[in-house]
């Protein structure tokens, strides 16, 4: 199912020729973009990638941009080889891994911002970050030029902001949403997860846990947005785990919401000791 | 020369498939964004683009978005049949002439904002302006998606500012600036100049003298930004003209420039009557 081998490329130029011959030869692109540290939640996004076009684009880009300071920009994992080896098993056609100057060759002056949508979900937390995730693939899209690109539904307001960024910018690519995965525990997959000591790794599924007490008890007749967020942060308490934020929203618009009547995103923010985790569930009352 | 017959198109969808046919066909795109009331300025803008390209669209939109409370939206001329039979007779394939609908569905979230550029040039005067411009251009090149797209050089902020977000947003298609055309007199060509008293109209073409008058001094050795605009300044007092901004700057970065050394923008706003009329001229000394 693998293609023989893995391109890697690292200039932009090289990146849009390769696309540009896979759609002379009349193939569908798919696009996955990633900050690398690739997990079986990136697997699954080149997968469903994979189903959809014959040729699959996985990016390795850690952006500066998206990190606030204090952030773990230095921290966060950077193993080209590894994420190289991944892209390969999982069957991308493509790796375009390029460096920091690559994107940004000068001070960067133009940036993408989603009014409204930018400041939800606890971004008072992470001032600029959605301006320098909606731009940073902004930049990408303009790029790659997919047809599809594939976002992990564990960061809803990151799939809202680039959902809106392509629509109300009429961009050509089509945003294709794929299901968190989780480990046989419930915790769901990210990057950050290798963080966590031994200790921190087994109090971490109270993310999921909690989020699932709040949607049997909205399934079980709770309407009450307080009272939904009030049982997830008494599930985490109970697991002396620190939520940053517990919000239950509208889906599409992250508006918060007071009472849940039709679909609710409940999204969650939490330190695991000194890893910040998200997480989050959607319930249909 | 021209075409049989130009194709008028009102939605998206159509626009794209026209473009799609015509890239298939192995033509290069040429893409000439208006807001109407079509001039020489814009015939040259087409035949600029006739020139490079197999495929030339023509569109004319009068973008809301870039209009201000108490600014001349209302005001500005439309006629699609006159811009119409202007494109046709310049060798336009495509009039895309989408309603606001069309190009707004809902609500606008998502914006390009260029920093810095965005807020030189008396932008002072037009808060919001540059954010419409840049936003609107980002998704008229996001439905042409053409290989190069003509800007006038009479407005070097708005060029200014599509240049720098083509290129830091890694938009593929070029931008390509063509000179200002003028009247006989030396009035730059505008729609607006239909706003114009016959009386008002004889003392317009000061705006082009004032600033040749300013060229001359810098290349008989006047190297001072002040001393130029004020040469501009006492030009247009005498012609009984109210500047809004008179300045010295870079030509690329748009910032102010205290003594003139290579190149050099001298640009202005000024009321003739109650129509604001923009003009500049490049200085190389």
């Amino acid at each position: 199912m693998a293609p023989a081998s893995l391109k890697r490329v690292e200039k932009i130029e090289e990146l849009r020729a390769a696309v540009a011959e896979a759609r002379r030869a009349g193939k569908l692109i798919g696009f996955v973009p990633t900050l690398g540290g690739l997990h079986a939640g990136h697997g699954s996004l080149i997968e469903a990638a994979r189903r959809d076009c014959g040729y699959v684009v996985v990016s390795v880009f850690l952006n500066a941009l998206q990190f606030g300071p204090g952030e773990d920009f230095d921290a966060y994992p950077r193993d080209l080889e590894a994420d190289q080896a991944f892209c390969e098993r999982h069957g991308a056609d493509v790796l375009f891994a390029p460096s920091h100057e690559e994107m940004y060759p000068r001070e960067q002056l133009a940036f993408v911002e989603v009014d409204r949508l930018s400041g939800r979900l606890g971004s008072a937390f992470r001032p600029g970050h959605m301006r320098g995730v909606a731009t940073v693939v902004a930049k990408l899209l303009n790029i790659v030029q997919p047809d599809f690109a594939y976002f992990g539904e564990k960061d809803p307001q990151q799939l809202a902001v680039v959902r809106r960024m392509t629509e109300d910018l009429n961009m050509p690519a089509r945003i294709v949403a794929c299901p968190t995965v989780r480990e046989a525990d419930g915790l769901a997959m990210s990057t950050r997860n290798r963080y966590l000591s031994p200790e921190e790794r087994r109090r971490a599924p109270a993310l999921h846990q909690a989020l699932e007490k709040a949607r049997s008890a909205a399934e079980a007749g709770e309407r009450s947005a307080a009272a939904l967020a009030a049982i997830v942060r008494g599930h985490l308490q109970r697991s002396e785990i620190e939520p940053q934020f517990v919000e239950v929203v509208d889906p599409d618009t992250l508006e918060p919401l007071e009472t849940v009547t039709g679909r609710a995103l409940i999204a969650l923010a939490a330190y695991v000791g000194k890893t910040r985790l998200i997480d989050n569930v959607i319930v249909e009352v």
